[in-house]
């Protein structure tokens, strides 16, 4: 059954969670005053739709229904969990817990507060024990992070539970063992941030020259390894102590201002608004937001090509999602539709549509499935053989643009202990955008040279050969370079 | 002619300084006493040869010559320019910049400090005036940032000439206008570095915790854009000035421990190497250096992609080499050589070798560079115009393996005012590992269809096609998928 998520507070961060939700299936429904709420919603939603499923290598599931609520009362009842992100005053918060308690008392309710405790969230509420924090990361619909704290008055279990629905919308649940004033993360941008203001307010670099410190350097390690593991790799063999023993004597050096807190004035907000408009003025929020969406799509799908940090969160995710769906077994009857795959930007080339060899790529995941499904998968590669594209004829027939969704099937034309012949068709809603036919060798990998497949694949896939031996021939199978129609 | 470069202090800095030198055709000498030196620099320069060539997309320049000095003379002694990465003592640096001054007063010396200001460095030097900060971020190989900080003693000349050469080794050279200990990055690195160590110390949480909750949330958004253009697109429409009004008064509230700086006890010390050690102690440091920079060179390809911060670097890079480059014109008698490849880790499957559709990349990046050979290429496009590839067959006739260097080349086939038929190979040292035959038609893409190709290009291909109607024809040519060989 589709569940429902109630998002209280829809801004930004608000739509962030509701998008989530939203493409990963949920039902919901947002309760927000402001009457700009469904246009700001509309607007990250957009974004999260171009983005997230760019992500995904497994089907997305249906998106859920949107409902904007005009009270709280509607918004939550039925809700299998709550967001509220309202502004940071800590009795508006307060006096939500109060109306949405009022309706769903027993209901897990994340916070998505950047700086207050869950002990504070909890004062006076009618049910403390489902109240806590889940303080997530903008945006919302990409970055992984989510701190959940909890305080001693939440019940374990409860946690859990939340802890369970964040990884299924795709998040990292990151567990804040002791509560603390904006728990983990926020801490150290508030001490970078503080720091900054200075270096701005002394004329020492523009808001623009810090940037460029931070994306130049620093901040390209963080992206993958955080404080610690970088330190570690930076201290070589020696190890972490070593490293520690060189860098710990300058704690004491008197090289930041942090002792201190610049005193905020007009004129310093004039500094920074000024400068900050001629380093990125030139660019519309719009534009800001889309290369940010297209640059940390990229940088998670090179941590899941290397299945490391938050590129396993997402390796995690496809395979829960795999798990989940339990695809029907394919009429083996008719072209085997294999794959579902969504144009990315990384796809497209200079003439503006999908370039060749995203085709090729579209046809090695659809041929890839054939090979999983007839037991000839990873395993099987693992303990020694595979197949081997021997050659390949491409037909394009249209041309996929960014976010088409794709489908790719595989005809058998003919097989035998050693060879594999495969007609691939990649389709957009049912029309054909290019075909590939493909002669692949079974191989010895140790060895390099062809070998006969092994039995238990035979058996599942002689009887497939058999049923397409009926399908009509593709009228371009066999079909050579420059030969003209017929 | 060749230049050198002298790099004084040869640990894991003074080894990427090399290697940058090195791979870009710069000669380098290395002072180090450390008489495992040449170990260590090995070790680095085998990690930048595995990684520095794979961000490059126009051929690499051929590498220096490395030599290890027995004394600073030898070392500086016509050189071109001077690194210093010894460790962080002012007295050792000052007594090195007297030995290298008695032999090159008056050559461009950059120091890597981390903490030192150029004023500082330059006290009692022989000539101040060519002493000045030049602060790496390892992987020096790989991180674009240097910061270049000079005094007012320094010449402006000399500092314009240094930023110079470090843009020739594909450098970003950061100009920091005011010196200031610690320049810029680092005052940040050594905020967030106390802060963490507060929360390790209070057992709020643990390294790992730390690391997780900087690489799923702000590294990843800290690797593309810094912290004021995140913020002002956080902001969003109300822009930086609201963003402000509603983080400014944090400023005061007690959220950080900044004020203090912890003791650095060896109970200190030691909860952080155990928790170290439990967090990354299952993956050697050689292998943790290896998954960094396969990350990074992932993560700098995406912002090549993009054309965004230091992919924008390399791009200019790139740019650079390829006018310095000069490419003679091909014999235009033979297939024509236009494409210069290495194979990345992107491009390896679970087979481990090149993945089929990475092949057909490799014949796209041959034929785009065939088609700015004969006057299509992107200014073209930009008019209008372009050639779409109807059909291709592909003879795989061995495996590519990573960091293997493959040419592509161009034999034309045919060709008339619509149709272009190519035959591409590619090679590693002279053999096949694939071709492509392909037949391209001439295009208006905005009418979406076939149609004569200018006149300036068909005068530019048809005598190539010309000449290349007396070379062989290739076996291959004309083969459909299957057909047995004659």
């Amino acid at each position: 059954m589709t569940r429902k998520a109630a998002i209280v507070g829809g801004g930004v961060i608000g739509g962030g969670w509701a998008a989530r939700f939203l493409l990963s299936g949920w039902d919901v429904a947002i309760f927000d005053p402001d009457p700009e709420a469904p246009r700001k919603i509309g607007e990250v939603l957009a974004n999260a739709r171009a983005a997230l499923p760019a992500l995904a290598d497994v089907p997305m599931p249906a998106e859920g229904r949107l409902t904007f609520s005009k009270t709280i009362q509607d918004a939550v009842e039925g809700a299998d969990y709550i967001q509220e992100s309202v502004s940071e005053r800590l009795e508006l918060k307060h006096k939500v817990y109060a109306q949405i308690q009022a309706h769903a008392p027993t209901t897990l309710l994340g916070s998505s507060t950047s700086g207050f405790k869950p002990s504070e969230l909890q004062i006076k509420a009618t049910n403390p024990a489902t109240i806590f924090v889940a303080h997530p990361f903008n945006p919302v619909y990409l970055l992984p992070l989510a701190e959940v704290v909890p305080s001693q008055k939440n019940d374990p279990d409860h946690i859990e539970n939340a802890k369970e629905i964040l990884r299924e919308i795709g998040m990292y649940p990151l567990h804040v063992r002791k509560e603390i004033d904006a728990h983990i993360a926020d801490r150290f941008l508030e001490a970078v941030w503080r720091e900054a203001l200075w270096l701005v307010k002394d004329g020492v670099a523009t808001t623009e020259e810090i940037d460029e410190a931070i994306r130049m350097g620093f901040g390209l390690r963080w992206g993958q390894m955080g404080l610690f593991e970088t330190y570690r790799v930076a201290g070589g063999e020696a190890g972490m102590k070593h490293f520690m023993a060189q860098f710990g004597p300058c704690l004491t050096w008197p090289w930041t201002k942090l002792m201190d807190v610049p005193e905020f004035t007009d004129e310093l907000v004039d500094l920074i608004a000024g400068q900050s408009d001629a380093q990125s003025g030139h660019h519309s929020i719009r534009e800001l937001e889309r290369i940010r969406d297209q640059n940390l799509i990229g940088f998670l799908r090179v941590l899941k090509d290397t299945n490391w940090g938050a590129g396993k969160v997402l390796l995690d995710h496809d395979e829960r999602r795999r798990t989940l769906a339990s695809a029907p077994t394919p009429d083996t009857a008719a072209p085997l539709v294999l794959a579902h795959m969504q144009v990315l930007p990384g796809w497209i080339d200079y003439n503006g549509h999908m370039t060749e060899s995203r085709y090729l790529h579209a046809s090695t995941e659809t041929c890839d499935a054939f090979l999983r499904f007839i037991g000839a998968g990873l395993e099987y590669v693992k303990a020694g053989h595979s197949y081997y594209t021997a050659e390949s004829h491409i037909m394009h027939a249209g041309e996929a643009k960014l976010g088409d969704k794709l489908t790719g099937s595989v005809q058998v034309l003919g097989s035998d202990e050693k060879r594999l012949h495969l007609f691939i068709r990649i389709e957009r809603d049912g029309a054909l955008v290019a075909s590939i036919e493909q002669m692949l060798l079974h191989v010895d990998m140790a060895a390099g040279r062809a070998c006969p497949v092994k039995p238990e694949v035979l058996e599942r896939l002689t009887p497939i050969t058999a049923a397409h031996s009926a399908l009509a021939r593709p009228d371009t199978a066999g079909r050579f370079v420059g030969q003209r129609k017929s």
